[in-house]
């Protein structure tokens, strides 16, 4: 039910890092995009959409049925119960929503703590609002309250999380979340949760999100997007759950959407809802086939001398490597990887994933078993060149 | 060959004043969004693409197919030769390239002449930039040089301009566009050019892009979209057409699109390479159909009391009336025209086309010829009542 991947057509269509912008014999298991075709029951709702042709402006916070697909899934699979339509803002991609929440709550010269390591794009949005960024560690490879207070200071504004953890795969139970959102909530602090990963969690764990906990004293936006869980990145479709009715018709207004500025394609918010209303079944296969990658990689991976893998990701489809065994830095690691193995990795830079990222490299799982076997036997096979 | 519009699915999904928000027995002649089905080249591209469903990251800076496709539109059908792929930006919507572009020249407290009246897009997007804002004023009708003049101050950063022109549709001929160029180039004055209407250009006349006249001295910006000419406004596809290669590509990276923050559905571009690369018998159809609305509706409306026609558009599918001389102000008139006549207007209110707008109306005329005469009967019979 997967569907095969068309290597052909990826060589011409997938880019940022992926199969087209490759040499033709190097496997990249880079940008977080499977190498599977979209969910079919995306494909489908716009075959049936385009049925009649008419491609008007939709409403400018998004269609009415993205909005209420979007909440039905966070009150039904994210622990969200009282998540409504009227909370949820269509936007172009997640990235796209991030960035504009940044900007929203954030001025210049305000504090933002976030975690180290993550993806880089709340730093990225935050820098781009003026902000001053400071850094929550890991303790023995985790996310500690003690670690969050040690970042926070009087002057923090807002604190930031990418929940599940990219590139790390933790996920935080309810509990954790509660947690956090009263540290919050007790400092005045705002809180912006990327939950992009969220309908990427493995081994029949459940997820609970930052958007149950919306208070008069906590008020959590939090970020969702398709393009993983239903490898949709190309239509660029995310969305804002916004703390309240209220906060999402101000930031639709403040932010441009009410001015056509800002906005997501009406086909891509097509597209989502047919994969959150008919995609469940397509969704629990690439779940199962993400987790068995997962088991692949780590088990072979961890046999490598010099690397190791503090624990196998809970959720995501990535595998961050630890290499400060082999000796090599991140940068390196990756450039021998390609060079002997022909396989391209991300290296986990400052640049992308924070200073706590150093010494790491990133691997993207989500293509096909066949090609993650060929990609680590090809690791295996050069690693006394590449660790030498 | 337009297509007969199904106005059954209009009623659901045609947002932004249309046929989705108004009353049903309203007739709404308001947003500059085409009743009739998207152009069947666009459609027919996307359903070819989706036959490999595959639906990756695309290029940053946008597909090459697209670039090179907007590129080749603007040297073969827009005067300006010399445009290449490389100055081409895929954007989520012509609105969102101004925006961007605003953003990425102006500074806060800057000064930006714009046109009085024009689309509300640029005063938005150059006020969200924290710029100040000067008219340039129409002297009888059309914006001339000395009208420049006196707009423009030694502090002026950026001339912003519509062309063709929305709401009044006009259009300037090569030697006023290398006059105005000339003019700011003089000056050190920036120059954004918005050129989303270009492709709806009347009476076989020919456009001249202000992309043809990119010097040291003066660098154009030109925003480029395909809601007005193909009916593609759901999908928010526009884009920049930068001043050199350079240009653009420290635009794409300095706004976000190499962050993958910024950028437009790869479906969207697809669909807008279809219509540029085949679509255009039915453009030129659809050329001949506004013109002829137009027609009729200038000839209708110029024989009621109070009202007037400046001059019928050379461009565009909107029209533009003044009513003061009904004595009634655009918002009393645009809503005794609804009240009466069941057909809804857009006013021209200050707040969406500048001070120069009271006084006016607007109607976007394209529809099938049997709405738009059913709206103008509707007028015709009501006018006692509205301009008693």
């Amino acid at each position: 039910m997967l569907g095969e991947p068309d290597f052909d057509v990826l060589r011409k269509r997938a880019f940022n890092l992926r199969w087209a912008t490759v040499a033709a014999d190097v496997i990249p298991l880079t940008a977080a995009d499977p190498d599977f075709p979209a969910a079919p029951a995306a494909v489908e709702a716009i075959a049936n959409y385009l049925r009649a042709p008419h491609l008007c402006y939709g409403p400018a916070a998004g269609m009415p049925e993205f909005r209420e697909a979007v909440a039905r899934r966070f009150r039904e699979q994210k622990g969200a119960s009282e998540v409504g339509a009227s909370r949820v803002v269509a936007a172009n991609s997640a990235a796209n929503a991030i960035a504009l929440v940044a900007s929203h709550l954030l001025k210049p010269g305000d504090e933002v703590v976030l975690q180290d390591p993550v993806d880089f794009l709340v730093a990225e949005s935050a820098r781009r609002a003026g902000a001053t960024l400071r850094y929550w560690k890991t303790t023995d490879g985790r996310f500690t309250l003690e670690g969050l207070a040690a970042a926070v200071t009087p002057s923090t504004r807002m604190l930031s999380v990418c929940h599940p953890h990219n590139p790390l795969g933790l996920l935080w139970n309810q509990d954790e979340v509660i947690a956090i959102t009263k540290f919050c909530s007790e400092r005045g602090i705002a809180l912006l949760s990327d939950e992009v990963w969220s309908d990427v969690v493995l081994d029949g764990a459940s997820f609970s999100s930052f958007a149950a906990h919306a208070t008069a004293a906590c008020a959590p936006w939090v970020i969702y997007g398709l393009s993983k869980g239903y490898v949709l990145a190309g239509l660029r479709i995310g969305a804002v759950v916004a703390p309240s009715d209220d906060a999402a018709a101000r930031f639709a207004a403040t932010m441009g959407f009410d001015q056509t500025i800002e906005g997501a394609s009406t086909l891509s918010q097509v597209a989502a809802t047919g994969a959150l209303q008919h995609g469940g079944p397509w969704l629990a296969e690439f779940l199962r086939h993400c987790a068995a990658q997962r088991d692949m990689a780590t088990v072979r991976l961890s046999k490598l001398r010099g690397l190791r893998i503090e624990s196998p990701p809970r959720a995501t489809f990535v595998l961050f490597v630890d290499v400060r065994g082999t000796g090599l830095d991140e940068d390196a690691a990756a450039q021998r990887i390609e060079q002997f193995a022909r396989v391209r990795v991300v290296p986990g830079s400052p640049r992308w994933f924070g200073p706590g990222a150093a010494g790491h490299v990133r691997l993207s799982l989500a293509t096909t078993r066949d090609v993650l076997d060929e990609a680590l036997s090809r690791i295996e096979r050069a690693w006394p060149q590449i660790a030498r």
